[in-house]
């Protein structure tokens, strides 16, 4: 791995490089998911079944499309209770984080006499979409199902496929502890047009949250604005800066749980001391043998990986809001001050027994965090996904006719008359 | 007008229809929006320049794209000095309201000694799309553009189409006074991309705001992800609710004041009392003649108007939550109990004297609301579209001590090696 100082001349165009979008084309997903939706918005559950066929290998009835009570009961019955009781943890640690999050409301008297303010409800219903195979992770069920529990949205289907009918045990146990109300054998774009549209047997729903490969990535951005969806998520990154106080090894196994994620996927790490710099290269390259997603962590930290050193940490800070990374590890003897001027990031993990993977899983925070630079403008999935305000304003004749008059006058220069006349004409009855 | 009461035999039929998505389809505006993004993207400034020729009817140089302080100042010179007092006090309770919005932060220590909680940050930039013509509102000039300056975004660019070199005085005062920092003549696509991708005159932003046509919805939709977008609009909707104590012609304006704004809006009237929803409708038919935008306002309450007769307020509840309408109006002598069930409306007005159009202009919350049912997942316009929350978890020996196996198990079982061993390599360590 290259070392790279910002005192050397081709810092500046090396790091530009290191921005570079990573996000994958995914222009060939948008006709085949224009279909799909549109086949799905008219035939219903047999274009569901069809897909399933065709993608899954799956040949399913519209009966079988949900997953029974049953099947998820004894599906928690297989499951080692060690790590049912690591799933509860987790569970609750993220319940009682995602509780502070409840926003009050907001109900005030103003000078004008104006009574103003607003509420926060919860949706009526939430879809939750999991990925099939090896990226079926509990964890994210959890993280993406609790959230919308806190909210007080009742009702929370998950589309999972099942390819060739095999399906992880422990996402069922994961959503069946976070309370989700209905499980269908779906994936894909079809789930997601499923979702919005709804079909005979699964009900529409308001908004859809979780991962997915590049059609439901796609078939999100297309269905946006009919539901809400939380975010187009693409490939993950950390940022971890580190100080000589640390175990080259330890830092090396947090640049690696971000590289084996995805060959995408980019693990940056900034320190302040180039002896320091090359052992943690050193060990990064010791660590990648033991990995048993060894190919995948080798080519993101080949491909996207660097090692940056700074002359000082102040000198971090704006590398760091450019980056505005997903995670970022503070791994400083005293991280208060570089803590304080970080304004763009995901989550920040502070100290160094404090790793990513804690995060990931039993921190409390949520995990689905804002990926590729959004953290410039987006936040992690919250309790704020799954509730909306209604604001609202009640006068009597005191606040009409203290601030009705500029109202009519702007309505009037912008050409609207009913507007103007539905102030003024009240106006009028005050003063007869 | 067809006025039709909850007890009628077609009820259910009538209202499934009123609630029948009243969005145009965009799907023509997919290609040329690709091929515009694109071209920006590519060509900076020559290709904004060459579709504001083409488009706009303008021949501009790359030096004339931005609209310069003087010109702002000598558009500010010309306007009537009541109306510039008008915008202020506008000005002055829109930024009020929002600035009761500013949410805490979160920091507290946890049972198992973590240090959790988040920051909200505000984004770096903004951009503010307006459209021109007759739809360039100074009004929405101020109600995008002071939320972003409350939460505390530094730079705010404006983009505003003049065609044929047309530019309303008013969209630049109101800019001014609402504290945008740049302003470019440039509309359409070409904006949405110039904002996103950046030209050598107009720098990217993080997130991008504002109504716009067919063609501006279409790019925004392409461009999300990228940058942040506020949402998709689509046509807007008022419910008027109102018992017999009303002034019919004052309820016949409300609706038409909806009306007045696009065909596609939709004014729909419910009350207790069929003489009363007669005169009403009668009320409706004369206000009609004295509109400015007489054929919009009619074209739009023939199609999508209706006048629906409950037989006491609890039967309207599941009504307005199904519509979940953008502007609800209360005009009742008891709105209380009404209020309180409401779950999905974007701005609730309530009372007799407070009429939308209030809202629009002087109200004090925002007019910029989730329109087409959208109420039922999103939330108007306010500071939250510019913050951020950074999430944070900062732990010591105890911490990982206490809740690191669970994490270990649960990395192990997802089959990410690199994850477990950052987190047992530290207990390791611990133990030594």
């Amino acid at each position: 791995m290259k070392i790279i100082s910002t005192n050397q001349p081709d810092f500046k165009t090396f790091f530009c490089n290191l921005l570079a979008a990573r996000t994958a084309d995914t222009s060939q997903a948008t006709k085949p998911v224009t279909e799909i939706l549109q086949a799905v918005k008219n035939d219903g559950d047999d274009a569901l079944c069809e897909y399933t066929k065709r993608f899954d290998r799956l040949l399913l009835s519209p009966t079988e499309l949900r997953i029974t009570e049953q099947e998820i009961k004894q599906a928690c019955k297989k499951i080692d209770p060690e790590l049912l009781d690591a799933l509860d943890l987790a569970a609750q640690r993220i319940q009682k984080f995602h509780e502070k999050q409840l926003p009050p409301d907001l109900d005030y008297r103003d000078d004008c006499g104006f009574n103003l303010g607003y509420r926060w409800n919860a949706m009526d219903s939430a879809g939750l979409y999991v990925p099939g195979g090896t990226a079926a992770y509990p964890s994210s069920v959890l993280m993406n199902a609790i959230p919308a529990k806190v909210a007080g949205v009742k009702r929370l289907a998950m589309c999972v496929p099942t390819p060739d009918g095999h399906l992880n045990p422990l996402v069922l146990a994961a959503a069946y502890r976070a309370g989700v109300t209905e499980i269908y054998r779906v994936g894909g774009a079809q789930a997601i047009a499923a979702l919005t549209f709804g079909t005979q047997t699964i009900e529409s729903v308001d908004y859809i949250v979780g991962p997915g490969n590049a059609y439901v990535a796609e078939a999100k951005r297309q269905v946006f604005g009919l539901v809400g969806i939380d975010s187009v998520a693409g490939p993950s990154e950390v940022v971890v800066v580190a100080d000589r106080h640390n175990n080259p090894t330890h830092i090396a196994l947090d640049l690696l749980a971000q590289a084996e994620h995805d060959t995408m996927a980019q693990s940056i790490f900034i320190t302040d001391n180039e002896e320091f710099a090359h052992q943690v290269s050193l060990a990064v390259n010791e660590q990648l043998k033991s990995l048993s997603r060894k190919e995948i962590a080798e080519t993101s930290w080949k491909n996207h990986g660097a090692i940056l050193v700074v002359k000082f940490w102040e000198e971090a800070i704006p590398l760091i809001n450019r980056i505005a990374p997903e995670h970022l590890e503070l791994m400083l003897e005293n991280p208060d001050d570089l803590f304080s001027k970080i304004k763009h990031a995901g989550t920040i993990f502070i100290g160094k027994w404090c790793p990513e993977a804690i995060g990931d899983y039993v921190g409390g925070p949520n995990h689905v965090l804002p990926t590729s630079r959004t953290a410039r403008f987006s936040s992690g999935l919250s309790v704020f996904n799954f509730l909306k305000r209604t604001t609202f304003l009640k006068s009597d004749e005191k606040g009409i006719e203290k601030v009705g008059p500029a109202a009519v006058a702007i309505a009037k220069t912008e050409g609207l008359t009913a507007h103007a006349l539905s102030i003024s004409s009240r106006l009028d009855s005050l003063h007869k």
